[in-house]
């Protein structure tokens, strides 16, 4: 697609995709969903590095993106946890790539 | 890979590539990059909503993770102008596959 060269609409498309996927923290909690529901605290010891007010923030942005769903559950006390979506889960193709150019870049940058 | 879940491996260079790309404007800028070498008012026009302090910002961070090349060409007035490197055109999968989740993405929030 690059080598064709950038189509005004290509562009939109990824700035759509960047939008919904800004910062360095939503691929990584949509990451963690993806073995399973988890709530606040798994996820904050999961995703390091990350702190409970950006965690809080993150995860709403997602839900409005219908990326992750939050449930409340009728226990008692109420337990609350997240899940990824049919939606979330369509991000496979886009996280394997970033793995893989991941793994490149850190052999062209920190490699050498 | 999100089937099979999440291992720390993986998360780690999908860091790797969310930090060397972070922002809604890397990718545009090597995206107006792919079609050819660009001054830099070029790109101030083509990336559309970039302020010229963002554009200088970004287009330093991204030599500096060598996806682009800003070569000063012996003319008089001397001239400068970015092109892309190997490395950056290999970010070619990533956006295809992002290309193709913001098409999906629109069509699922915006579309409905």
């Amino acid at each position: 697609m690059l080598t064709t060269g950038g189509c005004p609409k290509t562009a939109l498309s990824i700035k759509d995709a960047l939008e919904a996927l800004e910062g360095r923290w939503k691929l990584l909690i949509l990451f963690a969903l993806s073995t399973g529901n988890k709530r606040f605290n798994q996820l904050a010891k999961e995703v390091t590095g990350i702190t409970d007010k950006t965690l809080s923030k993150e995860l709403k942005s997602l839900e409005a993106n219908k990326l992750i769903q939050r449930t409340v559950h009728a226990t008692f006390p109420p337990t609350v946890d997240y899940s990824i979506t049919a939606h979330g889960m369509s991000l496979e193709n886009v996280m394997e790539a970033l793995h893989y150019w991941g793994l490149a870049h850190r052999q062209e940058i920190i490699g050498k």
